[in-house]
């Protein structure tokens, strides 16, 4: 945990900036069985209960009384039975006190606490549940039907306006997860080659960290086939003459995330092909980073990155005509599918589950959700010094894509699909660091993970 | 998978053996969300489903009806959207083909399958759900009250009946699951020594797991503190003169489980004190192996393994008076708080997520769920050729326990309180392996992993 004072000061910020009245509700997360009740999977805290309260413990929820100011935490003390079971651990009351909350109730008294508060009408604000057994909680608590659920814009808008910039404390603990994550990156690299296993690397570089006592940000993804871009099959073996795609992170004990994308021959040295289709993600990734400053919109950026993408496809063969007409007709998203980046802080996709649209963007410009392509760019709005973010352009070949949109002729006047043809099993190519927003640019988080050419092969060289 | 037959032939001895008409009902899992919907824990399919169905894949269900006796699997096939974020995979009609399910229908129309059943009032036979989103959607469709399921107790003890007598292509997945956490638990004895985290050799012994693409079947208990028997805290340092407890195991990529324990100091050599309590527990071990035969009542092996727990402690000093007595006055629960062991299979606790009293009782003779000690014992029937389970005696020193009983004065007339405090501190041990049951005894499952003090001794100094 942060001090007592983090926390405190955490939830007055936010006592003040939401524009209501009433009683914010806060659930902490359980630990979500596997195969039976009993078996469990490792216990993650809900990032949002984690920055207002710090206690990572299953099975807590909170409020935060708006009008009388004041913090309570409901959860039970464990039972001698418990105690027997599992060992004495430190009281909720004392986690609580090291929260700076001094009300501390059973769990039980929470549905009498809302009772009452329902009674009198007060308002009870609360956030989008994602986890099954809260949805089942929050509509027993609340006399809600399960699917009308109607989460508290104002309560969401004054979180994302407080979460969204980091603190310094934050900050390290993004570097201290990057660190990790670098090293985790490093081990890959040198353990790509021919005849080695996917799982067999995604196994040892989760070892690195749970060696440094951290989680995974998300399920790591280690595969050949990088165009896949969410790819979580592993059984595939490494071949010369191929490129691994690496996008994987870790996150500290205290639940902040690192995500880095590397992608490098199985062999010590690329191909001329991989070499420049490589080069032209290196200067998409070099140019959206020279645009990050405060005050610039993301969205912008992302079109950078896929005009420079365009550019050197155009330069290559794969594409034709003009890089800014092709992006404006959004022809680049035979290549490049998603978004350039997105936040990152207590979750790799930091504050998803309060929405996007209040995360990514504004009322004012609000989310494309239509136009494939732009429509999975999650970060879209105007920077702020403090905002954390990734950058990660990408070139990915999908056949599936390939073959529907030459069915089409789609694009036909941008994409030279007779090379493309030859390009359909290539994989896909993603570099991707975390930086922090300031007013006169950007800091680049963690150690520099080596990823030009040279640096590359020559550390691939040494093994 | 296993070959079609297996499936066909499963599902048609389940069909021969419910007692009763109407339409067996049974969900997959999902994936369940982390910290937001998007970010997930490992998928791992249902074990029944698995069982009847082998399919892994998330949002899946499936009915038999048993009238007709007809199978159909419910879930959708990949679209185009999915396919070029996730990459082509086998069609959900090729996986259920090799399942001998011909008739595969869109998740959707479940719901309409259901209503139509209902409306016409068939038996729609279920099990207990244990995750909550399927809690919700049987919810849904059968139109219950969360709070008012009702298992089907003809489908669970139909299933229970089939998966308790293992198959020899299911004894090929436990011994395969055991080969590779004998190497897990080989390489702990090897890093246990002064200095070393408990995390570190959390996570090297998963990497064991996962290099050979094995998920673990459990969250590993390695730690200084034995006497904590669910302990998942891991942050501890080893340090001289104390023992470490690993309890780990993996399950193969088809979802069989292993489950293993042993205690060993983490110097290279046992203390006196350490080496006499850990004979103890062998030599309980041993005469509880020994027996193990179809035809006995696991409760009796249990009882047979707390006597000579507790003859030992007499002898060493901690019990006085005579075994029999103090284990009938369940006086030993001071120091074996548990059960003897427990089925396994498809889950680490095989089919718990049916019910215990179904799995490891009778209705003539139920669980005893009050007692202290034998509460806790999860299989208590007759044994039967084919049963797989574990046997894992142990000594646990429970600070808060010692102190409870002894202000109670408890089993005063068999405990000897005053040497007992002087082992407050000491922690416990366990020793555990698997067995299947034939009608001459058992077969020990799985490599041979050295449990003497000699053979850890030995196996200890070479490092």
């Amino acid at each position: 945990m942060f001090n007592k004072d983090t926390y405190i000061k955490r939830r007055q910020n936010l006592v003040n900036n939401v524009q209501s009245k009433g009683i914010l509700l806060f659930f902490g997360n359980i630990e979500n069985p596997v195969n039976f009740e009993d078996n469990t999977y490792h216990f993650r805290q809900d990032s949002t209960f984690l920055y207002y309260f710090g206690i990572q413990q299953p099975k807590l929820a909170a409020i935060i009384d708006l009008d009388e100011n004041k913090s309570i935490v409901f959860g039970n003390e464990m039972s001698i039975d418990e105690i027997v079971w599992m060992g004495r651990q430190e009281t909720l009351k004392d986690k609580c006190e090291k929260s700076g909350v001094l009300d501390v109730r059973p769990y039980a008294d929470l549905a009498t606490y809302l009772a009452t508060a329902l009674s009198v009408k007060r308002p009870i604000h609360y956030l989008p549940p994602y986890q099954s057994v809260n949805k089942i909680l929050l509509s027993e608590l609340l006399q809600i039907s399960l699917g009308d659920f109607k989460a508290s814009v104002a309560m969401i808008q004054a979180i994302v306006k407080q979460r969204e910039i980091k603190e310094s404390q934050e900050i390290e603990q993004i570097e201290s997860a990057l660190k990790v994550s670098t090293q985790m990156h490093l081990l890959a690299m040198q353990m790509a080659r021919p005849g080695a296993k996917e799982y067999e690397i995604v196994s040892a570089i989760e070892h690195v960290a749970g060696s440094h006592n951290c989680e995974l940000a998300y399920p790591s993804i280690v595969t050949v086939n990088g165009g896949i871009l969410h790819n979580h099959y592993k059984m595939n073996t490494l071949e010369s003459g191929r490129l691994l795609l690496n996008d994987s992170g870790c996150e500290t004990s205290m639940g902040y995330a690192s995500d880095l994308t590397r992608t490098y021959p199985v062999d010590k040295t690329f191909t001329s092909e991989q070499r420049d289709l490589y080069n032209i993600v290196l200067n998409s990734f070099e140019g959206a980073k020279a645009e990050l400053k405060a005050g610039v919109k993301y969205k912008n950026v992302h079109l950078k990155a896929c005009e420079i993408l365009a550019q050197g496809l155009i330069d290559f063969g794969l594409m034709k005509g003009n890089a800014q007409d092709a992006v404006a007709n959004h022809a680049h998203t035979m290549f490049f599918q998603c978004g350039l980046g997105h936040m990152m802080g207590l979750d790799v996709h930091d504050m998803e589950d309060l929405g996007e649209q209040y995360v990514g963007y504004t009322a004012e410009e609000p989310k494309d959700t239509k136009q494939f392509g732009i429509k999975s760019l999650r970060l879209g709005k105007e920077l702020k010094a403090g905002h954390v973010l990734t950058v990660e352009p990408g070139i990915y070949f999908i056949p599936e894509l390939i073959e529907m949109w030459q069915a089409e002729n789609k694009y036909a006047e941008f994409i030279n699909y007779e090379k493309l043809n030859k390009f359909k099993d290539f994989g896909g190519i993603r570099i991707e660091d975390n930086f922090l927003i300031n007013n006169d640019g950007y800091k680049h988080l963690g150690p520099e993970l080596i990823k030009t050419v040279t640096e590359i092969e020559d550390y691939k060289r040494q093994f």
